[in-house]
């Protein structure tokens, strides 16, 4: 019979027992005992929602630890509400686990683990979720919830001509890690697998950026695919300098070897940076509070009239122009 | 490489231009062009949130039609809503779909015209959301966000002893539909099918039973099971009888022919009818109350001060005793 708890019930409550610790007892989640959360938004505070789902060996490594499983797919989501310069409240969690695994408890308890650690970091709790099982790959999906003052949400489609093109941080380390975890590349560099492990959201930047930014988004599928978003809200083009896309010394080590992978820094995805637009008279604004929070925040191109995406390299060359991924719009 | 978009990037602006009709253009959702959903609460209401995901062939059959499938994720959410006397506002979803499925735009489309029909309905619209892909079934997981008065939210744990146990509509009429979809009986019966597909949130209901209850929730893994939750939280049993459970006329011929279906009564789930509790004194208002909303709401028991949960028959038998399936606490 087609149940909805097709993992032992008594399985279940286990489980419900290692996540009611992540709620509080009194609302908004009463400890998950009930069928939804109750939620009043700080005084004055508008919510945000969103919402990324995460497939086993799609979006990480079925045999990555547990708990930074959770992490990523907790910040992932708190990336989306950094891009709004919203503060994250809490979230929601569907976990569908798959029937075959071994050692269920187990790695429910590291993933709980993980989960506990990043509610501590970045200030947020469990509202609610269900966990139910499948015959595929193990799946997630998580409902961050934020708080922002209302009008002040930051948002992807204010980009003017002229205006200047960001990004913070450094692009490519993750699609490089990933490179480590998958043997491509040995032996292993921990910084770079960090990387791709653990995002940082961007939390206190997108805070900070209301008022100096036209458009915000953060990078997920890359720089090259995630401007286009961009541009297309705002019916412009971008003409970006690939010397100018800030490298970590890391991974600039990694591509003097593999310069192969090069086109990882504008096309690898997971970067989970913030990159944004604003008006050149807000430069020094800009690099001023770069140094206050001592995150690079490099300019890296211009917003263009002509409806184009470049990436122009030393010789004067579109690199985005022979890439068959990339689409022009 | 592993990446978010392992389906054509193509197929999934696609899948953004069938989805984006379901969100407004401006705020809350903007569209669905932004990271995320910005949302200000109605003037003094909190916000409810509920997640529940849901697995091909597990929660529903991966053959259902599209829209029907849509539609059950988004009610069996409501539902949950409505267990907390909540109005629906809006929902977020993330949609897995498998990477082997055939005719995936035709699929979206029904899919979104399921969705468009039951916002209508209960108003409400799409917040946002994911899609992404799966090597695995059909996977979604819906997010339901709606609004209550602070302090007016239902709560599943103040249930006393000798108060009355209510349930709403009629039991079992899903579990058996299920039986005529997997041909377990023949030959198919649209009312009891059309029950296992469309659950009806009682939202109408939720909203109506502050101040006349001890303890609500709804009722999604059967009746027998669910009741534990409010006995568990309340530190209390129930003692119900099989002869006032209410079922539909149409099962009642059904059972007729397979009594060995009976207990699809009080345990077969996906019923999604309310459950609740409420002192003896209340009977007059909630008859009168189901007499207005022309919804049965049936006394079937009363919770007792000893911990025992029981389906009395009409021979003194507890019908919960030899049932493996359940388990006392």
């Amino acid at each position: 019979m087609i149940r909805r708890k097709t993992i032992h019930e008594s399985e279940f409550d286990l489980i419900a027992h290692y996540f009611a610790p992540l709620a509080e007892k009194h609302s908004p989640a009463f400890g998950l005992t009930d069928d939804a959360a109750v939620l009043t938004p700080p005084e004055g505070q508008a919510l945000v929602f969103t919402k990324d789902a995460l497939v086993a060996d799609v979006h990480f490594l079925s045999h990555d630890p547990a708990h930074l499983i959770a992490q990523k797919a907790l910040r992932v989501n708190l990336s989306d509400l950094a891009a709004m310069g919203a503060s994250p409240i809490g979230y929601l969690l569907a976990l569908a686990l798959p029937q075959q695994m071994t050692a269920r408890e187990a790695w429910v308890k590291q993933f709980v683990r993980g989960l506990a650690e990043d509610q501590a970091l970045f200030g947020c709790r469990l509202l609610g979720g269900d966990t139910v099982s499948t015959t595929g790959p193990l799946t997630l999906s998580i409902t961050a919830v934020g708080a922002v003052t209302p009008g002040r949400a930051l948002r992807r489609n204010g980009a003017k001509a002229g205006d200047d093109i960001y990004v913070s941080g450094t692009l490519g380390d993750s699609a490089l890690g990933l490179k480590f975890l998958r043997h491509e590349i040995t032996p292993d560099n921990d910084y770079l697998i960090n990387r791709y492990h653990l995002p940082q959201p961007r939390l206190e930047l997108g805070q900070k950026l209301f008022g100096l930014v036209s458009a915000t988004m953060d990078i997920s599928d890359g720089l090259a695919g995630d401007i286009r978003h961009i541009c297309q809200l705002s019916g412009l083009g971008a003409s970006m300098k690939a010397e100018l896309l800030p490298v970590s010394s890391e991974a600039g080590k990694i591509l003097e070897s593999f310069p192969r992978y090069k086109k990882l820094i504008w096309n690898g995805g997971d970067d989970y940076e913030l990159l944004f637009t604003a008006p050149v008279q807000d430069r020094d604004q800009i690099q001023s509070l770069a140094r206050d929070m001592s995150l690079p925040l490099t300019r890296i191109g211009q917003m263009t009239a002509a409806p184009e995406i470049a990436i122009w390299n030393e010789t004067g060359d579109n690199l985005l122009s022979d890439d068959q991924g990339f689409r022009h719009f």
